[in-house]
């Protein structure tokens, strides 16, 4: 690894960038330590934010790009438009070895296309998985496929497990990698026959990343007593994204129930302090950054709705599995 | 229909019955109207709990059992019982014409496994589904398949697609049913092969009985632009369970939040009234009754755990399907 540690940031992806990317490296700054930053973009533009936003300019090193790639590009589309834009250029850096990690709130598939098209697979697995953080009550699951797989196999399935567990070493280095199957029931025999045959080979493999613990079911995944969580990218993109609706609803309704009336608005201003803090254990900001596993180069993806504080730490979670060595960890791991 | 209407209640499945099955009816009684119970378990106890209840004699119908199925049976070991248990008893009087509808908060896989042994199938539909009522912003979704089948096909999807329109139609007149099939995008190439296909021949089948909307991503299940959503049953009891899971999760930090501290405590009681309607709409107990579609008889699965308030809910569920003509409605509706 490089000294200091460089991101490499598409700076124009995603919703009102690339004021927010911008604002989010600033707020990063304050909290980061020995980091630099790679910005790709519009140099006027971005020049600009960088004075309104005060950050130091020995932290950062803008390249300037002509073209973007919207959110409205099919993936085919934005790989026409080539190697001319923010996004085919920030993952370029990651090939020549420029930068250590990249991150970008643009497009996702561009950006897995444009990834698979520059990046190489660590050797021994077969396909890519979108992972990301969601919350339990003891701390912090690591949740795979997200999504960038339809259809899996058995030995997808391992590998996610290999992958999942490496990552949150490099997030939690204290917490050990407890796997489990997401399934429809406890019992040996739920399931299809791909998740029961999985079941059986994580069962009789030894390794030492981490600890196998069977299957678990929707309603346990926040439970605390697993972290990490293996399935497919339909189920696993169907589970997440109904999490995501749930909690909407719910506080939604609680918001109704707390500001409609004048006793609802004079409780929640007596208990401020405890319901901010609720607030915050639920902000999806606070998880944001997935990453795309399974390449030899870390390409984190940011919500694309998400602000400035969300953009932050995606921009934490590239500091932390470079500084975690997640990539050598899913090396170590996968023979 | 006979008149009155029947429903058969096996009243020993589930944790704490008779107790809570038995104060199930009496909570109904008080608001259904025409309705008697065929009550099938043990005589005595029920007897007992009929005067502690205060029910009226002239509503029910006791039939003794000395058998029952527990919940650590498997669907084999319950069928093996043999016809003499409450749930076997209950399921007969359906086949015979005794009832109009039954219910069990017992063992699921044996009440599948029971149902169909002694229930035809509609012609036309080839495998039965769960589903259940999942409440939106604008009112009730009925979901389905919640587990019935770990695999479906087209033929299953566009099947279960009728069903829940007439289940939706059953239970809520005024409303039109409007189908989508849950995936994990909006875009008609997204998704596996089974789901784009079925999307084709919905898009291109003519029926009076639905709309049909294209796909739903987990995150708008709880939208109200739907009322209808069609999955396997892997996908849609893992959604679910992850909905529940999300659910309680923030209710329990919510409480926390609530209570840990004197200010909390006393903002919780100002707003006592506002609360207590927030947590009335998110109470599963009144969600309770997930109905085995497919059957040419009703078949309602109260939750295992449910109290007496969400058993009686579960006979609402039962009384309006039967007042409803589910069953006649899925036979014009299938060819």
């Amino acid at each position: 690894m490089k000294n200091p540690t460089i991101i490499a940031v598409d700076a124009m992806g995603g919703e009102n960038s690339p004021n927010k990317t911008i604002e989010g490296i600033s707020l990063h700054t304050k909290v980061s330590t020995n980091i630099k930053y790679k910005i790709y973009g519009n140099k006027n533009i971005i020049l600009d934010l960088i004075s309104k936003y005060n950050i130091s300019k020995e932290k950062i090193d803008i390249i300037h790009t002509e073209k973007q790639i919207e959110d409205t590009d099919s993936a085919l589309s934005a790989a026409k438009k080539g190697r001319d834009t923010s996004l085919w250029l920030a993952i370029e850096s990651l090939k020549n070895n420029e930068t250590d990690a990249m991150v970008s709130a643009g497009n996702t598939g561009a950006l897995f296309v444009i990834a698979k098209l520059n990046l190489k697979m660590i050797e021994n697995i077969d396909k890519p998985a979108l992972s990301a953080l969601w919350p339990n009550k003891n701390g912090m699951n690591v949740v795979l496929d997200l999504g960038a797989n339809v259809e899996c196999n058995e030995k997808n399935l391992i590998d996610f497990s290999i992958m999942g567990s490496a990552l949150l070493k490099a997030l939690f280095e204290n917490e050990t990698p407890k796997v489990a199957i997401l399934n429809i029931g406890s019992e040996e025999f739920k399931g299809n026959n791909i998740i029961k045959n999985t079941y059986q080979k994580l069962s009789q493999a030894k390794n030492s990343l981490y600890e196998f613990h069977g299957y678990i079911e929707g309603n346990q995944i926040m439970d605390g007593n697993i972290n990490v969580i293996v399935t497919d990218g339909f189920t696993g993109n169907v589970a997440l994204k109904t999490a995501e609706g749930t909690a909407n609803f719910i506080t939604s309704e609680l918001k109704i129930a707390m500001s409609t009336t004048l006793l609802g608005k004079i409780s929640s201003l007596i208990n401020f302090k405890n319901i901010k803090k609720f607030k915050q254990k639920l902000d999806p900001r606070l998880y944001n950054g997935a990453i795309l596993l399974g390449l030899d180069k870390p390409v984190i993806k940011s919500h694309g709705s998400t602000d400035a504080v969300g953009f932050a730490n995606s921009l934490k979670v590239c500091e932390k599995i470079i500084k975690g060595h997640l990539i050598d960890k899913i090396k170590e791991n996968i023979n």
